[in-house]
């Protein structure tokens, strides 16, 4: 089969938008596509053009014998603003703020099209070119956690909050969540992760940060490091949390249940220390 | 700005493969490449041509004053074959097997390539067109249903294992887990269905069927009416399952712990009854 030069390069675009950070070889292309290096290499440069364009990301190519070109994606700054805005006005209603001052966000946080703007949104901010995993904990951080493995083309586990037959021996530790001031299990499979791992943690929500601390402490235990985290919300009190450098995209300053109220808005800075 | 047609038909296809079943108007496109409807019309024949020949799924044209274009993401029955096969192989490993004749599957199913390519096949073959949400329960099936939600532009809905103080009122079942024989809760907050919704229940796994029904009878509390089901794997005994008209991807015929033997492969039916 033959192929037009804007078909050659609508199917580019779908194959490296579809794989985030995955390799393609000039040759895939010359054979799907059954055309000459040369003109693969010019319909590439056109794909470039398109991405730094619309700012959707950027396409880079890489030389050598493990050699081709990838596509990172990226959200602009301002293309972020507006979806935080979009997100803190949608929080911010007060038939969400559930007995015992919880937010109600799973309509939010489990949507597709949410989660997948905020794993590209992490992976515009943390940096992974190190990393070896992306790791969370059951359950509300998956959808994201997920996400943010997708679009750094990176492998995705699952913490779980108790031991399970179906997923072999397993390393445990004891942490305190500080929303619940209980002590909870965490559990991975011992098979889950290869020593001396770089990770990055991903959850949802930090208050003070216990979850996260334990999450790295059970990560000790797999000797591995951890390089990066990220939560979609932290509240602003308690201002000390239990971990350092992590990267949280809305503020939550304030949730009354008496009055109705919940004051929420975009972290301009993202990375806190 | 101005583009080129080829970088026109690159921006629509990245658009449109981002956001599968999502309507996108011709002025969306008039307004963001600065072209009129005829220029944009134009594109609009060369990527459904795109899509066509390399088989990556639907572009079409809804025509009315809500109309527009969208993309249906298909995977060929070639690509599809060959899929399952390669994940059959991958299973077909007795270092897999744990104690007690569970399998491990973690590494495969929480990958996000390979979540997406399941959930691209589930929309393949599952109807959705009247389904209002996926629905799944937590944990391990969570990834493959977030990227069927994503596939098919639906909301996602997880059902926990016990009541969350941060969801709020919630209606709860309990559940006889085949596997484990032992009897579990399900439970999903009042406010996440609607009434009469229709819903797609997608799981990684199904021995009796003890969940699937379970997930059913919850649906059942909220009026919701089940239109599809599909598993990643069913076991072919027992022959009998709780549930009917599922899609299962593949066959687990057999899982021996004492000879470390493994027997699978990708259901050609798909649909049983």
């Amino acid at each position: 089969m033959k192929f037009k030069r804007t078909e050659r390069i609508g199917a580019i675009v779908k194959i490296l938008s579809d794989n985030p950070n995955k390799v393609f070889t000039l040759s895939h292309f010359t054979e799907k596509f059954n055309a000459a290096k040369s003109t693969v290499s010019e319909d590439i440069l056109v794909v470039k053009n398109v991405f730094e364009k619309l700012d959707l990301g950027k396409v880079i190519t890489i030389a050598g014998a493990a050699g081709g070109v990838k596509y990172i994606p990226k959200i602009s700054a301002k293309d972020n603003e507006v979806f935080l805005n979009e997100i803190c006005k949608k929080i911010d209603d007060s038939s969400r703020i559930l007995s015992g001052g919880f937010l109600y966000m799973i309509d939010l946080i489990y949507s597709p099209e949410i989660s997948s703007k905020i794993g590209k949104i992490f992976a515009s901010y943390i940096d992974y070119s190190e990393a070896d995993y992306i790791v969370t904990i059951e359950t509300k951080g998956i959808p994201m956690a997920l996400m943010t493995a997708k679009a750094m083309n990176l492998p995705l586990l699952i913490i779980r909050k108790d031991t399970k037959a179906s997923e072999g021996s397993s390393l445990n530790i004891t942490y305190v969540s500080g929303s619940k001031n209980i002590v909870q299990t965490m559990t991975l499979p011992r098979k889950a992760l290869k020593e001396g791992s770089k990770v990055i943690l991903i959850d949802d929500f930090m208050r003070g940060g216990g979850t996260l601390k334990g999450m790295q402490d059970l990560m000790n235990e797999f000797n591995a490091e951890v390089i990066g985290k990220g939560v979609l919300i932290s509240t602003t009190t308690p201002n000390e949390k239990l971990v350092k450098d992590y990267v949280s995209l809305i503020d939550l300053t304030e949730i009354d249940e008496l009055n109705g109220t919940i004051k929420v808005e975009p972290n301009k800075n993202f990375i806190t220390d």
